[in-house]
């Protein structure tokens, strides 16, 4: 019990984290599973990530149903957690982000591949998913558990997927290292900008982002941890 | 009465929060169509977004005559906004910013187009208005009920226009969701920017445009607004 | 007297500004003429922008020696001012800085144009002087009236110039107006790169440029001072 | 010994600067040699820069065994401190970094070369270290002597060296010019991205670059060094 307690706080500082680095705007969502019960899932109700708080955090079962919602408003686009969760039972956090250096890679098709060593558990390709390309003209919101699955399976076993038009998705086997990966998506996007702008960029090969992915272990994921929770004016827990 | 007091308080925090999100730097301008009666509108006296208190909006006729002035000096360019209320009935509020984004787009005469479900509301292709092309060599400024008219002419139906070499113009049927489509507006320049520079943009069709336009209701406004107070340090209120 | 003390204090604010708005870092100088004698000007010590206080500001004779040093250490560069102050009767500021947007202009040669109506004060088409053409191989510091008369030659009767792989100087006769300009010259900059790499440049033509600058009167520009002020923590006064 | 305790203030101010300024996030690193034992160095435990204390400042030999760790957990990357201290005897500081500028030179192999007086400190041109060439697959970490010795090796007798797909390595004779060399070095990037983008780029000439470099005194980094401590929030010492 106590370590739910400690999670929860744990994803209300997630959440605060995510908009001091400039990965969230007023929208986008970060989720943990259920430490006790791997059929269900924490996210925040509806409402800024920078303004999250711990009385916000609701419970859900895999399909996106509120377990004791009192009152509170969930996101619409809850099912893009439900269904990551529901493919990959390693995967133990999702975050749904809009940060501005993905959108390019989106909308263009271009594919993004780490370009330097904090950004290798992008994964080696990242993919793209276009929702038009199975439910035609929508609003572009992830508003049913179908195309919640419909997108965790463009994200197969990776990190990482690209929405065209709308985001990402980042999951992760722990809530501070999707942080991480979400945190350094944005950035490989940024320099694979510029970078490809320059002339021919070589990425890191498979194999380098392989021994890399494999040094992101929690000490190394904490010594940015930390840093982030004091610019966010939150509590350090180690 | 009690609703125009809240009305002119959420016009106060709209300047603040133009000026926090980068919006709007020492000028542009932001206005209301008065709640009790459509020929008039609240617009500040001439005074840096960020700096506009309470004391500052002032009560115009849609021809920009102050209807009590108290020595308070108005904006020049204040005609942008009454001619917009006189020939859009169902707008409610106007915006006239220069935000860096816009400026290049209105210069090159490139058509900005919506590159992500955020930005849906600036509508399907932007227009761009050359002042130079009716008054010929003119400071640039509004300041005229006749310029007024020609660009909302140019604004026609939609939410959005480019003023080439100036800035832009944002009209809405609320306040808050003007301010929105400013905030979002700028965020798309600076996207479609980089993302043409990449390659061919898979821009938002026109019915996913719509779509998406429809979900921008007073709840999703407000998820930002809340943040977006909290930045600008106002009180929110829902 | 006091007329010189309030310009004093306005010295300092106006350091203060440059640096909050990004226009110097740890390196750059602003300057205005004395009120009382056209042969003398005011200019801090050799110390950061962001820290000067009323006692840095130490007064020169257009030569540049300092009438009464107390200790105090002046700038290498101070010639600039002096320079421009004596070829230019009616200028009474000069700041030289090295804001970042400025430099890829005058290492290319590219020529900066007023690319929107708040950057018309910088002129119809910006000089590049190059140091290197007259006097060789330098450490690119002008410290001496020799260079510093060089460079008001090129500046001629405009308000800016750029100085290849150094950065730029601006003149007014009008200390605040004189920021006013140096900070729209950097946005100038940022804007014509991007805009130029997007498509050809409808710039302001020479006619909507000099109207425009006839509208930067003192009101306007101090629309932008008082938030400047209040941005870099210093009282306003108008 | 009074000595000694002020170096290490220094050295704790230059981490808080280094992170301030947006030279480190919250990894890279940096050192000093010890100034009674030039066979040590001195350096943080493993902590993220804007974080560090006095007490975390640790003691290694040149081979990067900890003289009395108490604890303390060292980088795994200060073979590159040691490497460099051991193959240069002159110098007197090290910074490991990752600042986003230098990834897309390193990467695409583009020479960074001095593109405005405040750069010259870089050197003539910055050479790129591919720890690939040497050792195949790695994860990328300069995790032993071997590999720091290869990296010192590529640095020659220069002041900086990019290191492909990971970052930087910074040395001075001096702990406050070894930070204002990295503070410029990312901008240098910056601009020379965008001016080669734009054109042509008239460099600093070897003359040139020598010249100014020359001028790179303790007196003026001072005046940088003075307004980096009060943005860091740390106490000046001359």
């Amino acid at each position: 019990m106590s370590k739910l307690t400690d999670l929860i706080e744990d994803l209300v500082t997630a959440n605060r984290i995510l908009a001091t680095q400039g990965i969230v705007d007023s929208f986008g969502h970060v989720s943990i599973r259920h430490p006790d019960n791997p059929k269900r899932y924490l996210l925040s109700r509806s409402r800024a990530p920078e303004r999250v708080e711990t009385a916000d955090i609701m419970e859900f079962t895999l399909e996106g149903e509120a377990v004791d919602a009192k009152g509170r408003k969930p996101y619409l686009e809850r099912f893009i957690h439900g269904a990551a969760y529901e493919m990959r039972p390693e995967v133990m956090s999702v975050i749904h982000n809009h940060s501005p250096g993905v959108i390019p890679f989106g909308v263009t098709g271009r594919k993004m591949r780490p370009i330097m060593h904090m950004c290798a558990t992008i994964g080696h390709e990242v993919p793209i998913w276009d929702q038009h390309s199975k439910f035609g003209d929508t609003n572009l919101l992830v508003e049913s558990m179908a195309m919640g699955r419909d997108l965790a399976k463009k994200l197969g076993k990776g990190r990482t997927a690209l929405m065209r038009g709308h985001g990402a998705v980042v999951v992760g086997a722990d809530l501070r290292a999707t942080v991480y990966t979400a945190v350094y998506l944005e950035l490989n996007a940024k320099l694979q900008m510029q970078a490809e702008a320059m002339g021919k960029v070589k990425f890191l090969t498979k194999g380098e982002a392989q021994k890399v992915a494999a040094t992101t272990t929690p000490p190394n994921v904490n010594r940015a941890w930390e840093n982030w929770c004091r610019k966010a004016e939150r509590p350090y827990r180690e």
